[in-house]
């Protein structure tokens, strides 16, 4: 029976696995789209329009904004950056879900979007300050001082758990990726993703009519 | 991490599954409890009080009514059924589920009760009304004017198809079985059946305040 697709929310603090997660997920499910982010940075070297980002102007960027195109957006560090609204009304209208990977901010205007009613979100916390420390120095990818700015806005991404439908300790990544997996196939049997029971029971009732 | 139980409200037309299915819920995991129902009817042969129904007389059923005891309650061919809200409290309270097999108006009535935060909703809908008809014939267990009387109303309960949370197409027994299952499995996960986790947030906040 065709399906909606979902607006698969997916925040952590940085080092709680939420990069890991999310290529699991996609990996588990290809169908799975990644939400491509608009932004008026400029492109870094190897970076490719489209894929990794949707490059914007300013100028471009505020009018898709004022146009309500944009899913959410913000200002960081002097750029704007967004999630375009189009390719995810064609991808839930196909019945593909689509996973956002972004902080607090972004999911409560997704939440508080027009497509509101796909949205499933979850927040992944760490087993404790410690370990989310000891990932980001393992994963090697960041400087002492990066790692210090991280930890310092850790607390203000998870001080914001409570606004998600699911919160995952992230104890174990495999445990963790089992838990995502299950609460993906379950929302996808929600109601109201799932359109074509309207006509399911338009025929029920057809047939119930016929019967009398 | 401790958890709060839910309270499973399976519905469907008679004949769609829906005591098979709870039979199954309750194999794959014994610690789901059913909801016994109070009734003012009396005990019929080999019928155990506390186990097939709490018989009560009408002076008590509608005190328990008065004093907000029944979670929903009907008066049905001269009796009174009703849901008690105790014993559900204290499962769940235990991170117990309760499964309660019943129709939309008790269904309705839970889904208003001030337990209607663990409520889980389930409809079980059959993949057609000629199918549906041969279920109860092929079941034996009614006479040709039950099932007739069955069939009136059925469509009478599938008309609330979508006050649920869930809607599924009982079209193979096996599979929508596992549908139950990952839905019930997702569902624990969700932020409010996880009362552990203030605690656990409120520990990362102690940490992360000493580490700074």
């Amino acid at each position: 029976m065709a399906r909606r697709g979902l607006l698969i929310i997916l925040s952590s603090p940085s080092g709680a696995g939420k990069s890991t997660l999310s290529l699991r997920l996609r990996a588990w499910d290809p169908t799975i789209r990644f939400s491509v982010s608009a932004t008026t940075r400029p492109p870094r070297p190897g970076e490719v329009d489209g894929q990794d980002y949707h490059f914007r102007s300013e100028a471009e960027f505020k009018q898709m904004v004022r146009e309500g195109r944009m899913l959410e957006h913000a200002h960081v560090f002097g750029n704007f950056y967004g999630s375009p609204r189009g390719p995810v009304e064609e991808a839930i209208g196909q019945g593909c879900d689509v996973l956002f990977d972004v902080d607090w901010q972004g999911a409560q205007q997704v939440r508080n979007s027009p497509l509101k009613d796909s949205v499933l979100s979850i927040f992944l916390l760490p087993p404790s300050i410690t370990e989310l420390r000891r990932r980001l120095e393992e994963r090697g990818k960041d400087t002492t001082e990066v790692i210090e700015k991280r930890m310092e806005k850790s607390w203000d991404e998870i001080s914001h758990w409570d606004a998600y439908d699911y919160v995952l300790v992230n104890d174990d990544l495999d445990a963790t990726e089992a838990q995502l997996k299950t609460i993906v196939t379950a929302e996808r049997l929600r109601r109201p993703q799932q359109p074509g029971l309207v006509d399911h029971v338009r025929r029920l009732q057809t047939e119930f009519e016929e019967s009398l």
